[in-house]
């Protein structure tokens, strides 16, 4: 297919991309960028698509792709109704990562406290408010105080911990007194340290992020408390969306309800044109994005 | 209840109380050293226990023992049938954890690849033989030739790692080209790492104990490789045997089926003597230990 993309679906791990040496699948020098994008279709030889349709796929930092419709998942249509920066944002994967980690990998009962790290964040911000949705205590931690006003006004969480604003541990005894049954993981490091001295009996740490090693050339340290998990019963698991890729019409149906009555919002930090997309993604690394990191480089013809 | 202790069951973790301060709830100088043990009642106030019975309790490192049969799990009577020295090792705490760690938490299926770490001591010899009964794949890793020789010849698995004479990684890749399923780990430290990275899609680990961090005064590093579980929909989890107390019936019922039908050998270590009891940990810590390791005291009466 030829097609036209229109917003980049900016993530995290990209930057493992842009690290990695080309022998261990990293980009070589003068290819373009890979990732998910929203696009429409100007021309295509795969018979399930058509000209003029909106697609989400695996495509590139361009404005122009030629795609097999193949990738870490297979090109879907975006359904009616959906616009294209939802269709890569809270519809897209990192919407599909946040349903399937709180509703499958958490497996939450209502009332247990739900701890999320990167809370105003593409993955955390809808990880969160689905945890609200669906009856938790929902503590976010969040780098700065106009994520956190975010998260406690918009997002409506119960409560938010600011992590460059003071010391977390205590935060998280203020905010835990009976200690964590969810973590909700984005990040790795420290704060999942923290959250392992915490956990409750029979507590869950969903991992769907480890962003504290993605720079780091040396190899980062693991979770010195991971032995809490004896201690507690507990479960550590990990999260990669594409087990879920078959069930994602269920899981788009029920975040768009969720949009639709307002009972969830879709945050999205916005950067205009393709020649940006590279500080988009450094914007994501310095933490400097509040919601879903996107790049906007086109709208779609009628 | 006034006891006369039988056999003792000495475990790792024991060492945890002798090295933490009386304020976290170490051993206080001069207090018996507390332990699980096989007793005969000679005198009760409790209605459940009478005169003679043969007990699995919260006892201590004496002859005689006054005790309240509380403690992390109740006191239970031993069934008729039990040997005294069963009741501590393969049919007890040792034994509980081994059966519900590869059934309950690991949650095998035939034909799977299932590596455990301290494979000839008390829960690894008995979670060996369990998974090889179910119908797995089983590598044990131990260290020395006397105990590979044992796991192969007398536990009947089909592969066995002998960390202190050669590359554990090689070896690993060798008896495991595949990857691995199921990680039982008794261990922890660079094995677990090992593990980790070698872990197939759905792989489970199996936090059994952390040995290898036990006598360490300084913190040990945790696994490096925990992010690995994001990259294959891995799952740790903690293994307290005290989880699946009500179900210890059923467990021994399945176990003392398997070793009246020869399927598993229950493994001991047997130290004669109350006054050898610091020597038979001593063992466990320095890993001489072949099978459970045992104190025996004294013989019921009749």
């Amino acid at each position: 297919m030829l097609v036209r993309n229109l917003w980049l679906d900016v993530a995290p791990t990209q930057v493992l991309t842009l690290i990695a040496p080309p022998e261990e699948g990293g980009l070589p020098p003068g290819a373009p960028m890979p990732g998910y994008a929203s696009s429409q279709v100007l021309e295509s030889r795969i018979p399930r698509f058509s000209r003029g349709d909106i697609i989400y796929a695996s495509s590139g930092w361009e404005d122009y792709s030629v795609i097999d419709g193949k990738g870490y998942w297979d090109a879907t249509k975006v359904s009616p109704g959906v616009s294209p920066n939802l269709a890569v944002g809270a519809l897209g994967i990192t919407g599909m990562v946040a349903y399937f980690g709180v509703t499958e990998v958490a497996k939450p009962r209502p009332g247990e406290t739900f701890v999320v790290s990167a809370a105003a964040g593409g993955v955390g911000s809808v990880a969160a408010q689905v945890a609200k949705v669906l009856g938790l205590r929902v503590i976010g931690i969040a780098g700065g105080k106009e994520k956190c006003e975010w998260l406690l006004t918009e997002a409506g969480v119960d409560g938010a911990i600011d992590h460059r604003g003071g010391n977390v541990a205590s935060r998280l005894d203020e905010l835990c007194p009976k200690g964590i049954d969810i973590f909700f993981d984005n990040v790795g490091g420290a704060v999942l340290d923290l959250a392992l001295e915490r956990l409750r009996p029979h507590g869950r740490i969903v991992l769907c992020g480890t962003t504290a090693r993605y720079r780091q050339t040396t190899s980062a340290p693991g979770p010195l408390n991971y032995w809490q998990l004896i201690m507690v019963n507990g479960r550590m698991e990990g999260l990669l969306g594409r087990d879920y890729f078959d069930r994602f019409p269920e899981a788009i149906a029920a975040l768009k309800g969720w949009l639709d009555s307002g009972q969830i919002k879709a945050k999205e930090d916005v950067v205009v044109g393709l020649e940006n997309a590279p500080a988009a993604l450094g914007r994501l690394l310095s933490g400097e994005n509040l919601g879903k990191q996107l790049v906007k480089i086109a709208d779609p013809s009628p």
